[in-house]
């Protein structure tokens, strides 16, 4: 592992590591926010999972989860959303290929070499976190935005024994009835869609629920909502009587100044998880 | 005046502007963050004047300062650094013409013609702001970050009867004795220093003062810090006798990490002048 700067920001450090990856087949960077209270004793441990598009750095930037970190001595890690680099495929399309990893392992060609966003956010992350840092491995919880959303719910639902609290900002909640969804699952697990479901929140919440706290956050006027599907999300929390707050929050877009504005509820529900 | 953009953030509405300037000559844009108290009553504005390279999104999205200006009521307008566009002089190096205006009125060749940020600060946004929106214009604050600082303290010493309280965040504070300085000062405005001496906040406190509340953080590990010259600065508040804060922040650099570290205890500094 290389750091690739460290910064001080709210008394703690905010880093840049990159590693080369089994998983992904190539160098991968990640962030990782160390809360001033690190110095002292090992912290819990929050997943901020990202969005199309979007690498390590654009919620370590925009989301303002530092603030909110410092004051209760959370670590967080801020993975990349796919594999990169030159012997890596990719698409000309913004959501599909580098950037779209959509947290599955892709067996479908050209993707499935270096695509395993899956094994390597799940394992091989975890992994190399917990043997460079001195973080509490056995106090983790987990969130996101849009396609991070989508990673972080099921994420928590295949590992509900790894994480105390789960939380998404506007995630992409029911990607196999969605463009957002069946364009990538078909691409990276083909077209056989029983694979899908495994990877749909939704669905994964009717079937099994989520054993531990629930927090989700949707923006009314986010102009991505019609692909998002709260309503399926809602339908399987309310159906499963699964315990969860699910809030519609009128006005807000799908942008970080959503994510930034509820950043420190999301943080405040996690800490009361993970100190409990 | 154009709406480019108006987004719910924190409850209140973070807009992005753009108009046609007479003092640059060209279109400007520029960003501000509305609370939601603005809803109801006009609120107190805080300027903030953004650093080399910056435009009006840099600290709009990297600063963390709508969570503070919501909580406190406050609206914060956050200026373009320079002129832009086809028609518009620059220079290849990233600090001098487009992003560098440096907060003077240019009077030399190539620059005069659009170089105008002095007057576009001082006079032509403030009329363009308090004719738009709903604001208390009798209730200004200003603050910055590296060439915005420098800004900041420079536009407060001369207009002391319309700011109740000035800040800065790792300030250029002695440009006429440093390389961020002296390049753009005689680019600007000729080789005659005696003209720089208006557009140096350490000479400017030495000579006349800051009859305001004036509060400065700077990173003890800023890479900058050479050209910066806090040193210039803690002198002449020393011996002006000036009622000043200047804390040296250990282990900070120059990044935005250091300023969101630090961008509650301003907005609370300048809500406590601005609400006296």
């Amino acid at each position: 592992m290389k750091t690739v700067s460290e910064t001080r920001c709210f008394e703690g450090v905010q880093g840049v590591y990159s590693h080369a990856s089994d998983a992904c087949g190539c160098d991968m960077t990640f962030a990782l926010y160390q809360p001033p209270q690190a110095r002292t004793h090992p912290v819990p441990v929050l997943w901020y999972l990202s969005g199309l598009t979007c690498t390590h750095e654009n919620a370590m930037t925009k989301a303002g989860a530092q603030a909110w970190a410092a004051q209760h001595g959370v670590a967080v890690v801020f993975p990349d959303t796919s594999p990169r680099g030159e012997g890596v495929a990719d698409d000309a399309a913004y959501d599909l290929g580098q950037g779209a990893g959509f947290y599955v392992d892709a067996t479908e060609a050209p993707w499935a070499p270096h695509f395993r966003m899956w094994s390597y956010i799940t394992d091989e992350l975890p992994r190399i976190l917990f043997r460079n840092f001195d973080l509490e491995e056995g106090c983790q919880a987990i969130t996101g935005h849009s396609m991070g959303g989508h990673g972080a719910l099921t994420i928590a639902a295949h590992f509900p024994e790894r994480f105390r609290s789960v939380s998404a900002f506007a995630p992409i909640a029911n990607p196999t009835g969605s463009d957002w969804g069946r364009k990538q699952l078909s691409a990276y697990l083909g077209a056989d869609e029983a694979r899908w479901a495994a990877h749909d929140a939704s669905l994964l919440i009717r079937e099994r629920g989520l054993p531990m706290p629930l927090l989700v956050d949707q923006g009314t006027a986010d102009d991505f909502i019609d692909l998002l599907k709260p309503e399926a999300l809602a339908a399987s929390i309310a159906e499963r009587r699964q315990p969860a707050v699910l809030r519609m929050q009128d006005g807000y877009d799908h942008s970080y100044f959503f994510v930034a504005s509820f950043m420190a509820d999301h943080m405040a529900f996690h800490a009361e998880a993970l100190f409990a």
